[in-house]
């Protein structure tokens, strides 16, 4: 059966039952699906909102993802900015753009992963949108909430530290398994397409940070060197980081010998925290979070957005890639 | 120069200058775009959000449909959910999809055509998502807020009127004005396209509805009959409407002699809000609304989504179409 054959509304009922089943009474909401708005309740603080869409053929392959993991990461992406802001995630919409020939059970797969991810890390889904499209997209857009402040980009200063709360490289190594290897499913392999399928977004590390007193985040889902100019950007600052100070997922070494610390400099979709610190309050942010923080690098005065990456010599190294310039090239 | 030579940065840059420029200063926003998620202050009471897409060959005819129209129209009917709350327009994400050949001019257009909107009733554009995609589409997700109380779909009781807040029909008739003829430029078919292009989402009105204590209502955004039947199945009702007492764009019966009640019956994107209410409370609502209501049919008693129009001798009219089912058929 595939979504023509449904229709709109049969699959919005479908949807809808299976979203209800799995999510219950949700805290605040008024009104979820089905009316013309989703409602909930308001007090006073600060709300944050972000979106992000992936793209059958531009942001995954549909033959080599499986649906799930699909869903997965269309709401991992979002909790990951909303972990980035140090705020609580909240309320998701779900736009899908369905070609008519769309399987529902790749739909029910999707949903299933996408409430995997909510149930796990945050936020619920309380609307959306389902309209025909040639190519299959989906949209979430997700709210967040806080009573204190917000981490943002713009606030690095010189003489910062910069840190990662894990290790990076496992997603783009997944990506490469999928895209040129026959992976198998030693444990190596399967930790690096779990990581490419899974992401976590670092909820809980995003409110530790926050409430540690950190005011300069970023998350990383392009890639660390592209998102850290973004930062520096941001901030009106430079960076310098040590390549060989990079954590790497664990598997990397073993199935990307070569590679490896370009994957974790350069792939994107990560879904872990960078974020900026004094000396003094990195001790205070060692004891919050959930795994120990990685620093790797310093926050320096320079032409805005100018990030070095240094080898073990203290040389310049010379990246090829440095974050996906989204309109210009498919990462997948 | 198309979006491709620009790359997603310059294009961000560049429409993010347009929209400060427009936007200047808003009032509660803490961050706009650029940050990981846009920010701002709440304060006690209920906040409501929707999503609308339109993508291009199903939702409209890129070659037929000026940019600034497609770009007013996505906020429009974004708006016109928010009006259908009873809420004060808000916050507004916008993610594009982008073929990279799209033209830079196109996208001016657009967002011309967004903050034309914005400006004229409400909203403010502060983030969203840049995104390749094989087939151009714009989603925009928008928030609304309230001290009070929001009108829905689910409240209507045998006995209530069925009011629409004005003429019907007309975006319709441009559509297919676009469609099957050489428009011309006679003022009547004039004002048929700029119903299609500029519909106007009726944020006003909504406003008033329920500070006058309506309860129940929905936008026309998909055709009366069929959002109708929404608005009776979500409050378990069936309803019957008089097809001559439907009032209709001023131009239809001119330029679509024999189609005007059809058009104005089953045609979509009139933006109008449909609402029930007592006999009593309709005097109080035609004292406030910006134009008078006009009483279209009663709700009664009967299968949950039943909605019967009559003609003129009282006979059930039998309607070819009765709302657009979006995986099913292309409106355009």
């Amino acid at each position: 059966m595939n979504v023509e054959d449904l229709g709109e509304f049969g699959l919005i009922e479908r949807l809808q039952s299976m979203i209800d089943a799995r999510q219950g009474t949700i805290n605040g909401l008024l009104l979820g699906i089905g009316d013309d708005a989703a409602a909930w309740k308001t007090v006073t603080g600060t709300e944050v909102a972000s979106t992000d869409t992936m793209v059958a053929g531009v942001h995954f392959l549909p033959d080599k993802m499986p649906w799930d993991a699909i869903g997965w990461k269309a709401i991992a992406s979002n909790l990951s900015d909303i972990a980035a802001m140090g705020c609580e995630p909240r309320f998701a919409l779900v736009t899908l753009g369905l070609p008519p020939e769309t399987p529902v059970a790749w739909l029910d797969a999707l949903y299933e992963g996408m409430l995997d991810c909510t149930e796990a890390h945050g936020g619920t889904i309380v609307g959306g949108d389902i309209v025909a499209s040639p190519v299959f997209f989906v949209t979430v857009s997700l709210t967040g909430f806080t009573t204190g402040l917000v981490m943002t980009r713009a606030s690095a200063k010189a003489g910062d530290r910069i840190a990662v709360t894990g290790a990076l490289g496992g997603s783009a190594g997944g990506l490469q398994l999928l895209l040129e290897k026959t992976s198998g499913d030693e444990p190596v392999t399967t930790s690096l397409l779990e990581a490419h399928f899974r992401p976590v977004p670092q909820v809980a590390a995003g409110l530790a940070l926050v409430r540690a007193g950190i005011t300069t985040a970023i998350d990383l889902s392009d890639g660390l060197v592209g998102d850290l100019e973004r930062l520096c950007r941001a901030s009106g600052v430079a960076a310098r980081i040590e390549a060989d100070a990079v954590p790497l997922h664990p598997a990397l070494a073993k199935v990307f010998p070569n590679d490896s610390i370009q994957l974790a400099l350069t792939g994107g979709e990560d879904y872990q925290l960078l974020f900026t610190a004094e000396e003094a309050l990195l001790d205070k942010v060692r004891k919050v979070l959930p795994d120990p923080p990685v620093v790797i690098g310093t926050v320096v005065e320079g032409e805005p957005g100018q990030v070095d990456v240094l080898d073990e010599q203290g040389n310049i190294m010379v990246l090829p890639l440095t974050g996906w310039d989204h309109l210009r090239k498919s990462p997948a």
